[in-house]
């Protein structure tokens, strides 16, 4: 190309160069590395590389672009717009040819490393770069004078079209190529996963001619409670639909450590669980496939994230070594392994990546979490606490980052609340206690409406009970409105002034809502306070752990992770003691980070690498044999701290002096959960 | 090391090399790259290091060995000698030390690299390097606060200890790593194979402690009769036990060409078949491993050759395009697989090697045959020929290799010959006619004695039939006893004298043996003739088509392959024109060579790496359309040849030149066959 020779502006990445009369578009984009698409190799078929030639006068860019910069439709587009359409002013770039100086736009739908939109704007972004892609290729004929077999030339076809060296396959695609390349006049569509673990490159899939249809994936957050999916469009990077379910594994035992015991009492009962979760996640497949309205066989990958009990018993690891010190993981790195060795029927050769641990505590889920919120890329000091049956506590900075997992146990979801279940229409999810008349209003799952507004009782239906939010919200409030003191004492009409401070065996409930004929009393009792003190005394104590470790009292901001994270209102959180003191401004939610960190390792193949590096250099903190966790503890159980001064928050929240203890009783058991 | 530390010497290398006093016998021979196994890594354990120090004045090396040239024994030594026992004057590498200069000799089964006896002296060595191997290894506790997965620790451990860096391993590796790695007090055996295709070093296996046992290997020899299957020890290279059983698709059609007609024209067909041969590999594996009386779980990998048809079904892949031009295989490159794959049971991580094909019509035994014979080795121009139903022909030397497959038919085998039969006890294997008396004489399978010799009938108890070899020596000696002629015409017993000549329908046929009350009589028709005369016509026009691709008139030597190669007569086999006119001393039997190019490739990695380059260089002819093959077939029809003069063989064998055509009938019809 020479300096007479037109040239050629690519927006929005404003890469430009002088090409021949004559050049092809999309040879001149991939010539500049200019972000073009293409699954057909510039034949005209796919429409991948479709742009966007505009015309006039350019200063900004220097140049006149005249109407007939690029060449006139050829037979090859006028037949693509005839059959498909496209839209107007548009051209395929594999067609359309340069002929004088000329300013084209790549729209973001053509570009191969497209951006994947997320909802929330202060997330990281993500780039589609995906580990299975599309190829559409031309293969040479058998030839007896020349023998080679169908295969070779496939893969030498890949690797002179595509620069794709050395691809492998498997048996299933050996048993149905010959066919394919015959029907397909031997052009054939192939599906390549590049992927660390299973060599290279390897064939996946193979249509006959150009295959009109996508490729999709799922990337999945096996929790302890919940089994959460996301189908995403592997082309696109679009989700297409997210379910959750149940975990079977519940009827083993709520939380991770009954899980292990129940492995450890029952012979069979590790192998058990597997089976139970494993028919569960094909359950989730399948349903998702059904939502999308698609072939689960076109699901060609998947991502799990896990913690480290849910990730040995998904593999069939009995994870009595997880219940003991030294809690050793049979296996940390990251793997990759056919959803066929998991009992999982999707696309046949479908391959499975799952995040690597962190330590014996601290799972795939953390991982996940890590590369979501990438702590380790931030300037200032944030604290990730992914709130969930065991809490997941990440801390640091760019320069380092700490982890560590806490026992919180289920009360958070609203298990071992006396009203409490789980996050559903009906549920109590918001609570405000006026602080001078002590009443309460609230408002439920399924309803706009406040408990003491007009219509409520009509908007609202049935009321349930109490979930995870609602039990921190009206605890915090109770708190605020001086009905509990710092100890976590409730206390009585008499000291409190309100008569919903009801006598409840030896101590006090508050009458959150009276019941009608529908709908239950809910009452928030000593127990259920007892029970938050407990989960909320153990976040807190993880996350001064990694302080204490870091050296400093204080972090820069919070986020709070997990689906249920999501909901919690940052200022009752910090009433409640359960994340440090914190301008309340600078507590976020990430919503459920590690299923965002499982999306972004199934759509973007360096992100892998980017995570399995991440994990090596976080530094692991082990709670369950550091005596400070229980100095820890013992301090933050009692509402918010009994030592801490929560300056920030008293700033903003009340937090009166009262004291309700009559007996000197004091805190209540304490106790150690796992899970 | 200096000049005035000690000398070692060690035979029979001959490396040499001053070590300070006190190394470590294993250390200095490893230093100086001497040859010596160790699968513990120097902890007396597995006493692979076993050495025989010489004492005394060498001369021939300049140094004197003192008796206390090596350390005193140590209580490792002693405490292994006490329990396992040591053949005198021997020592364990790893423990004796150097204290001044000696002579040490490296028996051959301490060397890693042993030689694998071969009964046959003028073929290849077979060095012992297999793809799998042992390797003991102390693998580090768990330290929660280093936390690391136990796999990733024994990975760490492989790579310090053994320099295998970057293992993986599969699923099942993992599920049942952690009780052995406890229960062998961080002390395991590990079985790790290398081999292209499923990563570089992959570990199968882990026993706890020190695994005192071994681990084997199968060649198989997939033929579309027989499938035999040697059972290797791949610690020493020994064949356990060699077994065999009929190809369970012999019901599908005799030939190659009728098994792709079967899948062609019934639906299923191929699949029918996939699944007979797979049933019938399984059971010959679990007969190899009881013959062994070893458990077949511990067949840790097997080697596959076979035919390009038998390639294909064993792989379930429909040979449809192997019977018709161009004859595209769906895969030509050597492939690893799981043997789970291929429905096999054994090590449930045992691999499976297949070599490659070469064309459509000559394959992965042809393959083998080439690593056996390694005509691309040869100094003088050799024609291997592979005897069965289907023949497959290399050319070459060192320069340039021909291959192709020639359609022979079962003929040689002993099917379609009037008292054709398998070989087995009963069968006629050799035949004399004494050319003056036109009398024959023969021997049985089973039997020593000729029947004219002292208690033959007693030896050789029911004669059944006549084999492979037997029916090419009766008609070679009646050739050259002038009973048939050159055209394969049987003469009458006017004709030639003996009454053994009698009518059969409009030909004759000769009396080979009468009969007696237990066996029947035995007879060549001149149907048989034309038989053989079919088959050997094709052979040998497809040896001649590699000749004249070659630019030659004659060949320097003729190696007969195949089990049935082994069993022919030289002399004979070109009195019938089977082979061109040769010195009849340079024609050897090669044996089953495909079956021992399978063992190569099981016992030596580095074979497979060779055989994947031969095959690239090997040029392959393709007869079936080839016109010049229907010429030469036409030539070769007469015994021994219509044009060539077999001067050679003319100078050894007598070839009357008699005539019994009275009506003008000649050569018989001529067809084609493949298989």
């Amino acid at each position: 190309m020479s300096q007479n020779d037109p040239l050629v502006i690519f927006t929005p990445s404003g890469k430009r160069g002088h090409f021949p009369n004559g050049t092809k578009v999309l040879d001149a984009a991939r010539q500049l590395g200019v972000d073009l698409d293409s699954v057909c190799g510039g034949r005209g078929i796919c429409s991948k590389c479709q742009v966007q030639p505009s015309f006039g006068d350019f200063s900004k860019h220097g140049i006149t672009s005249q109407p007939d910069a690029l060449s006139d439709w050829n037979a090859v587009e006028e037949r693509y717009k005839s059959i498909r359409g496209l839209i107007d002013g548009r051209r395929l770039g594999c067609q359309a040819q340069v002929n004088g100086d000329v300013v084209i736009d790549v729209p973001p739908e053509s570009q191969v490393h497209k951006q994947v939109v997320r909802k929330s704007a202060d997330t990281r972004e993500i780039v589609l770069d995906p580990a299975t892609r599309l190829y559409y290729v031309e293969v040479e004929e058998p030839d007896m004078h020349e023998p080679s077999g169908d295969l070779e030339r496939l893969s030498k076809a890949l690797a002179e079209q595509w620069n794709l060296p050395n691809t492998t396959s498997d048996l299933r695609i050996m048993q149905h190529l010959q066919p394919a390349l015959r029907q397909g006049k031997w052009k054939v569509t192939v599906a390549v996963y590049q992927g660390k673990g299973l060599g290279e490159a390897r064939i996946i899939h193979v249509w006959p001619g150009y295959y009109e249809g996508t490729i999709y994936g799922l990337a999945i957050d096996l929790g302890s409670t919940t089994i959460a999916a996301h189908l995403c469009d592997l082309q696109t990077g679009k989700v297409l639909t997210s379910s959750g379910i149940m975990n079977p594994q519940i009827r083993f035992g709520e939380d991770l450590m009954s899980r292990v015991s129940y492995s450890m009492m029952n012979p069979g009962g590790a192998a058990e669980m597997t089976t139970a979760v494993r028919t569960a996640l094909q359950a989730l497949v399948n349903t998702v496939a059904a939502e999308a309205i698609i072939d689960p066989a076109l699901i060609v990958e998947a991502v799990f994230v896990a913690n480290p009990v849910m990730h040995h018993l998904l593999l069939g690891i009995d994870p009595v070594e997880l219940g003991q010190a030294p809690f050793a993981l049979a296996t940390s790195d990251s793997m990759t392994l056919w959803a066929s060795e998991l009992d999982l029927t999707m696309h046949p050769s479908a391959s499975i990546y799952i995040l690597p641990c962190i330590a014996g505590h601290v799972g795939a889920d953390a991982a996940a979490v890590a590369l979501s919120e990438a702590p380790n890329r931030s300037e200032d000091l944030v604290l990730i606490v992914d709130v969930g049956t065991n809490a997941e506590i990440l801390l640091g900075n760019k320069h380092k980052v700490l982890a560590c997992s806490s026992p919180t146990g289920p009360a958070f979801e609203g298990a071992q609340i006396s009203s409490g279940q789980r996050a559903a229409p009906g549920a109590i999810e918001r609570v405000e206690i006026n602080p001078v008349t002590k009443e309460p209003r609230f408002r439920v799952i399924g309803s706009e409406k406040w408990s003491d507004e007009d219509g409520f009782t009509e908007e609202a239906g049935t009321i349930t009970g109490i979930c995870g939010s609602g039990i921190i919200e009206a605890i915090a409030e109770m708190r605020m409105a001086g009905l509990v003191d710092p100890s976590g004492l409730i206390g009585s009409a008499a000291q409190t002034g309100t008569e919903r401070c009801m006598p409840n065996g030896r101590t006090h409930e508050y009458v959150l809502f009276e019941g009608d004929g529908t709908s239950p009393r809910i009452t928030v009792t000593n127990g259920d306070v007892r029970a938050i003190q407990l989960a909320k005394a153990a976040l807190y104590a993880g996350a001064r752990l990694l302080m204490d470790q870091m050296g400093v009292d204080e972090v820069d901001r919070v986020v709070l992770a997990g689906a249920f994270g999501a909901h919690i209102s940052p200022k009752h959180a910090m009433v409640l003691g359960m994340i440090p003191d914190c301008d309340v401004e600078k507590v976020t939610s990430a919503g459920n980070a590690a299923g965002t960190g499982a999306r972004i390792a199934l759509l973007n193949a360096a992100a892998r690498r980017e995570v399995e590096s991440t994990v090596r250099q976080i530094v692991k903190v082990e709670t369950a044999v550091e005596p400070r966790f229980q100095e820890h503890f013992v301090a933050a159980s009692n509402i918010p701290h009994a030592t801490d001064a929560y300056a920030k928050l008293r700033a903003i929240a009340p937090l009166p002096d009262v004291s309700f203890n009559t007996n000197g009783e004091e805190g209540g058991r304490r106790r150690r959960r796992r899970g």
